[in-house]
């Protein structure tokens, strides 16, 4: 069965995309900690992110880099934090979090609810740097 | 002034050693959130992970991923999270964290208080594998 991710890749289920390339997509976070928490992703579905073979891995992150690198302008946050937990989702992803203090990062927080016009500004600010 | 990282490197100030190459380092978290609990780091100074060229930047995470694997062999947990936030120490570190579920990543938790022998013993299961 293909992942909800391996969906999104697809177009079967909507996103908002932020970049993209042959082998990655990074796209926002439907259940975001803050404004701006991404969610990056390889196109092929692999559970555990250390799963992937090395350049492939290695790859991945630089693909993160140039994402992270666009929300540090987007956002005047302190830092852009990273995570990756592998608990939910059976495709390897890279959670990036703009955060002023640690607390921002914590998942036991409670998530925003955007709107639709909420999402696509976001979206709009960060590609369009 | 050196970051209490260049310190380790430099064995100013002790630490329980995982692994090293000509780049990195990886060694036990002084306030580790569960056994095992390792930061990456570059030798390099650098402040904030996404500062680093691309190609070291890639070689760090690639590093981090040899560590990965052996904490997996290591210990019987669920996943290796990874957890970048970077606004205490002002020289960038990788955290690999295992855990069985999400909250075993939250750093509000308390941390563990090892003794010496109980670093050795995590230090040699780990290198030893």
């Amino acid at each position: 069965m293909s992942s909800i991710f391996t969906k999104i890749i697809a177009g079967e289920i909507p996103s908002y995309k932020i970049a993209e390339d042959e082998q990655h997509l990074a796209f926002l976070d439907a259940m975001p900690l803050v404004k701006g928490h991404t969610l990056v992703i390889p196109k092929k579905e692999t559970d555990f992110i250390f799963d992937l073979e090395n350049e492939d891995f290695k790859n991945l992150w630089s693909f993160a880099r140039t994402v992270a690198k666009k929300l540090e302008k987007a956002y005047p946050y302190q830092r852009i934090a990273v995570a990756v937990v592998g608990l939910e989702v059976p495709h390897a992803h890279i959670h990036l979090i703009p955060i002023d203090k640690m607390d921002d990062m914590n998942f036991k927080n409670e998530r925003l609810k955007l709107s639709g016009d909420e999402y696509k500004e976001i979206q709009n600010t960060i590609i369009n740097l």
